[in-house]
């Protein structure tokens, strides 16, 4: 994998860059859609890759339990199975172990937890976690960690911190050799400024080829979570990519991409549109609201998505108040195009220099 | 409207026609998509323009209902509404009124049944079905009629026949002066083929721009259909297009194109697709079968429709195994391509003359 920062923004840490990886080209800053189980939920994810979104992240947490990496690994990974030509990068499944699974039990050799399916026992240590990564076979996988819950005193913290270091080093140790994946570090360290700094210290010493920030955007506020990404960017090696796992908000993204942040994934554009609500260049649209009934304008008359161009805010509502998928169907598309274009506009901006004016005047509506 | 037959078929009904209306052009023996509420289920309708569907069907029963049709009226009408430039044909509501409603009331005067959404009280008479069509807007509309269920005693059939006749008599005065709207008549007349040849000659008198059979594909057999659909087309002019309502299965599309059909429509297609079915050149196969969770051929390896480029049967038993519409999607868009393409096939084959032989062969694996 490389990576090169194209242009540093004078006035923030915003930086334009580009990932190769597997001979698919990243320009960076990136948004990943996620594709839980293999697919974008609601949308056709082939064509995606019209709306130029080079990477799809998939959860490794949900494969593993269906339809198993056996199977996947059968139909010649993960690629292959799902459809998909351009990068694929899959996490640890930790954060889902921690967030859905039934028990679990976590202590230094790994986590023993029970499916949010069957209620089967697994175990998943840092070795078969990334044994399943290579299974599925994607170009970007996760080091196992855990998710510091928020809030969560600093003893805990820091012990936490120390086992998902160790872990790292198990991690990088398992995955020795495999070529063509890249396995990034995870920054923990809860709230804590020291430890978030320690942790982004020794994952890189031990040379990551990129590096996630963890445990972010779990009900700490906006504030505490920007004090904590641009704590740890500011230790992070300036020539390696840094991805802010699961955020978020556009706002969330514009405000990380001024303290360095280069990589995006997360469920809210599809989660959204799933339930009615458009993002729009004037902010969210809750579509099935009253007020949509007989407005009969786009959802964004700025916008030249599939679903801006033949279909209108009444109608999506009829859609939804008729139950019929075609409508989540239409907001998915619409929401990811959003997030897209958002992408592209804060490259531009970063290449002109004028990052600060630009997200200003796009956050001006709120989001 | 105009219709023209292009080419008959010597050995057996079938003819290949050309029917223009509004500035569009359809190729006859048509298969039109239904669009229920306004949409296909589980489809982006728009881009099935590139699968060549030239007209879609949509309910005014349920776009009655919801959103209703002053909603529509204000939008500028169903197409602009639902965002389709081409043809759409509206039912009267009749069908879904019998089947659908909690509660109804049939009398020479109309309908009064309760909606059964909120149990709200209508009344549909042949002259407020002619006018919710025309407040919808579509090219096509039909006579409002009483479907006789299946079986029926001769005298109710006869009555009812009567009635629709009556009915139809009382649509076309309704209608009179409506621009780019077709009316079409229906033909009733339960399994009596005196019934259906009376009905059929009684409606031919009144002279519609095309007919329709109903009634049919409600219980009584592959035989007894095709006997009532022989009888009837055998009474109507040979210079207008001959509709069969609700029907069908491939086979039965192929059957009643023997015996003069030139439109067809039928959920069947979408709806197998989005309970896990698909059509393919071998037969129906059932994608959520056991038989499909290591099978990595696409669907159908003669189909060349987005799902089968991009995707296998393993995945998408995959995806409606974890509850992803996206394997809704997948199907339904390939089983709308295998009729689009059976479509296609019919008619080239009445145009080579080798109608019989190609139904023989399209027909050997069994639908």
């Amino acid at each position: 994998m490389k990576f090169k920062v194209i242009k540093e923004d004078k006035a923030s840490g915003a930086r334009l860059g580009e990932l190769i990886h597997n001979r698919i080209k990243v320009e960076t800053p990136v948004f990943m859609p996620v594709g839980t189980q293999g697919t974008v939920k609601a949308a056709y994810h082939l064509s995606f890759s019209r709306l130029d979104f080079p990477v799809l992240l998939c959860n490794s947490y949900h494969l593993y339990l269906r339809p198993g990496v056996e199977l996947i690994r059968k139909a010649g990974g993960l690629h292959k199975f799902i459809g998909w030509d351009r990068l694929i990068l899959t996490d640890s499944g930790g954060y889902q172990i921690y967030s859905m699974s039934d028990l679990r039990d976590i202590s230094p050799k790994g986590v023993r937890f029970r499916s949010h399916l069957d209620g089967s026992e697994h175990f998943i240590s840092p070795e078969n976690a990334i044994a399943i990564q290579q299974g599925l076979g994607a170009d970007i996988i996760m080091c196992f960690d855990e998710c510091i819950p928020y809030p969560a005193g600093e003893k805990y913290a820091a012990s936490s911190t120390s086992m998902t270091l160790e872990w790292a080093e198990r991690c990088k140790r398992a995955h020795r050799g495999q070529r063509g994946q890249a396995l990034f570090g995870i920054v923990q360290g809860g709230m804590y400024p020291h430890l978030r700094r320690e942790c982004a210290l020794a994952l890189k010493k031990m040379n990551f080829p990129g590096y996630a920030l963890g445990g972010l955007s779990v009900g700490e506020g906006a504030e505490k979570m920007r004090a904590m990404i641009e704590t740890t960017t500011g230790e992070l090696p300036v020539d390696k990519p840094r991805y802010l796992m699961g955020v978020g908000k556009p706002e969330d993204i514009w405000e990380a991409v001024a303290r360095g942040i280069d990589m995006f994934d997360c469920v809210m554009p599809t989660r959204l549109g799933r339930s009615g609500t458009a993002y729009t260049s004037e902010g969210k649209l809750v579509v099935k609201n009253a007020a949509c009934a007989e407005d009969f304008r786009p959802l964004d008359s700025k916008c030249s998505c599939y679903t801006c161009r033949g279909h209108s805010r009444a109608y999506i509502r009829h859609l939804f108040n008729a139950g019929e998928v075609s409508g989540m169907m239409l907001l998915t598309l619409h929401n990811l195009t959003f997030m897209d274009k958002m992408m592209a506009r804060i490259r531009k901006a970063i290449a002109a220099g004028r990052f600060d004016a630009e997200k200003e005047k796009f956050l001006a509506p709120g989001y």
